[in-house]
């Protein structure tokens, strides 16, 4: 499974696996694939040099990238305190009332949430580049919007290609205007921030907007031959993320989620604002129904919502509190029926696009070659 | 590209076109692919008979089909008149209150709305096949739900296969028990009632869940590269609707809704209640806006909302009120930017597909053969 970009990135097969985990990361890329170790959650540079050092030193010496998340517009001289502050008391209340309903316990007195998506204020980000610049990343993904200016240099710079999802064909234009290397198409299945393009009609929209530029087909990939389908679309390769959560070499600490993954159908998610004020997908939960509850009070806008939200679910996935329990996840989430090596995955993965060649082949009255 | 099925329905390219337009389907056989005649607009069977003799005339001995829309649970002894009856007051309000807004003139006294939505009641569905069946009709697919047990038995008496609509793996099991011939996958890209399951996800899912069962592609098809997606997925064929709406074909009464159609973007549609009740997918318009509206009075269910709109709908088309136009269509509108026969369609479709097949052997590594 070779692309010019897969040839010029050194991989053996074009597929690009994105997850919070450094074992997964390195996994992928020893498989032949492209691990992309998403960054959001660490807001200590510390913790994030820590992981990067496991990952370079899993990965066998195969190229890998980190994922950040990075707004192109500066909010100047705002804290994460006067965010917080912005808050309304109401939404306090309404998420106490919630956690109170469903019995979550309190967070032992001096432990602070593990989970905060302050990796989206770009303080944070920056202080992540300058410890990702100092590992031999070869892919610098922004998940929300084009990156700043100087970012783009600064990594190509390094010799770091930079990629940047868009959910629209004008948004990828605003990344390809923006000097980025890769745009990663998301479909309206793909868990996380997505938009409302299906990837069947997204796909080809951005290859033929940003050509030559190559592109990711992302959202809805979990098989071979679904990554046929995305190559068909003209990509230069895919992008899967939630496929490899419910990996061996994935760390939920949380098997009560992990089975909730393994049992969960395509049609067990929601795209719901309630995670970080955007429209993400992940797993329905009573926790999605409350916020979306039109009864309710309603998201905050982002960055307010995950501020609001971050203790609330740190509690919900450290006492594993079953109704509420959820993660973003894609419509893939149906495919997700046992854990699995990443090894065994890409195997599959691989022998499911051999299959569908041969398959498209016959199709197409061309003999087998 | 030729499948198990086109080869039984002895057609060159398993490519399946749904429209309301006689000549429409009838150029789609004659072109190769297989013509299916959308009956749920005929309200009087002499009308569907003239439309049919018209379509068996131009289609030149080709095979074609018929969709009609029939529920499998009946709802006895009620009329028209019972069900206008159940439409709240607040209701009609609004729509007269949306079209007087808008300036939409009424309609000349004596003329009756062209746009009514009654073939979805078992009684003019059941008279629309009595007519089909005098026709050499190879196909008579089912719109919504599986079609009842006696309508598959006449079906299979006469030699015509049967295929029903489904948007997901269970709904596509029970129409599999209901013993239905071919499954016709459509995901949420779609035009017209469509459920949440991307194509990417659904095609596969519904593949695996009524093997050895045929199954087309529906959603978000519109270029061979996207043919070539979907039969990468496992479909025996594709089936596409939107785009023969702006064929020279076609004939939509409206030269500003065929420019509105020419203009949208992939993002210009919604899924939206506001026609029929359930969620169809449709050009975004101030109508829809409307109905979706929270401050609104909210769309009535099935098929309440689509006798209380009808008259509203055919006035608007027929002065063309241009904020208030719209059409079901799917987010494949975006490719549709110009008025072109349905051969040269046909011939795009093809060519593209044979551009992707052997794109994606280079990817393979296989030689071109």
């Amino acid at each position: 499974m070779e692309t010019e970009l897969s040839r010029e990135l050194g991989i053996e097969h074009a597929i690009f696996g994105f997850t919070p985990f450094p074992a997964v990361a390195a996994a992928i890329s020893r498989a032949g694939g492209f691990g992309v170790l998403g960054a959001v959650r660490y807001t200590d540079p510390q913790e994030l040099a820590r992981d990067l050092d496991r990952l370079d030193k899993l990965a066998d010496g195969r190229p890998y990238g980190l994922d950040v998340v990075m707004p192109a517009r500066k909010v100047e001289g705002v804290s994460e305190a006067d965010v917080e502050a912005m808050i309304p008391d109401a939404h306090r209340g309404f998420v106490q009332e919630l956690l109170a309903r469903h019995g979550v316990p309190e967070l032992p007195e001096g432990e602070a949430s593990g989970w905060r998506i302050t990796g989206w204020m770009e303080e944070v980000a920056r202080r992540q580049l300058d410890v990702a610049f100092e590992y031999p990343i070869k892919l610098l993904a922004n998940a929300l919007g084009s990156p700043p200016a100087d970012v783009v240099e600064r990594a190509h710079d390094h010799g770091v290609r930079v990629a940047a999802l868009a959910g629209s064909a004008e948004h990828a234009c605003r990344h390809a205007a923006a000097g980025i290397d890769i745009v990663v198409a998301q479909g309206y299945e793909a868990g996380g921030h997505t938009g409302e393009i299906g990837s069947m009609v997204l796909v080809p929209e951005v290859v033929d907007a940003v050509a030559p530029l190559p592109v990711l087909a992302a959202g809805g990939i979990g098989s071979g031959e679904q990554i046929a389908a995305g190559l068909a679309l003209g990509a230069q390769g895919v992008w899967l993320g939630s496929l490899w959560l419910t990996t061996e070499e994935a760390d939920l600490h949380s098997p009560a989620l992990t089975r909730k993954l393994l049992a969960a159908g395509s049609g067990d998610t929601v795209r719901s604002r309630a995670l970080t004020g955007k429209p993400a997908r992940q797993l329905r939960t009573a926790w999605t129904d409350a916020w979306d509850d039109p009864a309710g009070p309603g998201t905050l806008p982002m960055p307010l919502q995950g501020l609001l939200v971050a203790d609330a679910v740190s509690r919900i996935q450290k006492y594993e509190v079953g109704a509420l329990l959820g993660t973003p996840v894609g419509q893939i989430v149906g495919r997700m029926t046992s854990e699995r090596s990443v090894q065994a995955v890409v195997d599959d993965l691989t022998r499911g696009f051999e299959r569908a060649v041969t398959r498209i082949n016959r199709i197409a009255g061309r003999s087998a070659p």
